[in-house]
């Protein structure tokens, strides 16, 4: 194997590629498409996203204090790539993605139907790092599909077929095909 | 669809499952698989880990402020497992997995030979935030395996074949299958 350095970059793969839900205080809510998020805390439960100050969501985000993450499957890549590509200053991303709002529980922007996957977030940090501000969460209510989760209660990964976002490639995957085994596989057996 | 309310978890998918190689200023180098890890920022490109304080790592990459993040593909599977079952006080989790240390450039933690992707972080923020602190950092050094680099310059994900893991699931899956396109496949033609 021979390495070849190159300038300082982003290239963590992979990545989610998730609709976050904002808005509702004053305004419709609007949806944008985020890749920079990760889980940041098991007690409480807490994610991350970072956004863009100059993006329409930067101040929907920052007013409510709230947000919400909605997972994709591979069927939502046009709706994703959408969301990413186009600003809620300029259109309304639900009517155009055809992707319906349903009320949340407890925070005001709306869970996205169609993601199997839902968590309703409550702002408890924000840091300006540079280009992006971080968003630290606490993650107040989980909704899942119910035909996601298996007999024996796991996520069924394979039916949620995850999209997967491919910094630096800049391409959208899915499909895993091959399971590796469960956490824990190298422990001795007892 | 019908969706289930559960206790709020942080089910997001898909998360990388990386091998953070810290330590090297009084004590041998360690490694610790984490996944609690996401890109917080692209100028300057940043990224964060999340890890309990009891961890033997916490301490070796609180006290050099310094953590490299190596990214795995699914022949890593073993390695990955490992690091995140046994402790680096009891183990030397390079002998014990067979991994190749190598000198970093701007850091002190070794770089892990056989990652496809090595990239060095020095910490700019911590935060306590539970039961995990955050450690944010700035990606100062990007190392690729140049045969994982295409002929158009883009990452080859097919070939580094990236392990992802599935929270909850407790899963480790490989074998994306299914390229969607690019980023921006919703914008007008001109």
């Amino acid at each position: 194997m021979s390495k070849k350095v190159l300038a300082p970059s982003t290239m963590l793969v992979p990545l989610p590629a998730v609709l976050v839900t904002c808005g509702g205080l004053t305004s419709d809510p609007n949806i944008i498409t985020i890749s920079w998020c990760g889980v940041v805390c098991s007690q409480p439960p807490m994610l991350s996203i970072s956004v863009r100050e100059k993006r329409h969501s930067f101040n929907l985000i920052k007013d409510t204090g709230e947000y919400v993450v909605n997972i994709t499957g591979a069927s939502l890549v046009k709706a994703v790539d959408y969301c990413g590509n186009y600003s809620g200053k300029d259109f309304n991303k639900f009517k155009e993605t055809g992707l319906t709002p349903e009320p949340a529980t407890k925070v005001r922007p709306p869970l996205i139907k169609e993601s199997p996957i839902n968590l309703e977030c409550q702002i408890r940090k924000t840091l300006d790092l540079g280009s992006h501000h971080i968003f630290i969460a606490e993650i107040v209510a989980t909704h899942v599909d119910e035909s996601m989760i298996t007999d024996d209660g796991r996520l069924d990964v394979q039916k949620i077929n995850p999209l997967i976002y491919a910094t630096h490639a800049r391409q959208y995957w899915s499909g895993l095909s091959k399971l590796h085994g469960f956490y824990g596989l190298t422990r001795e057996k007892k």
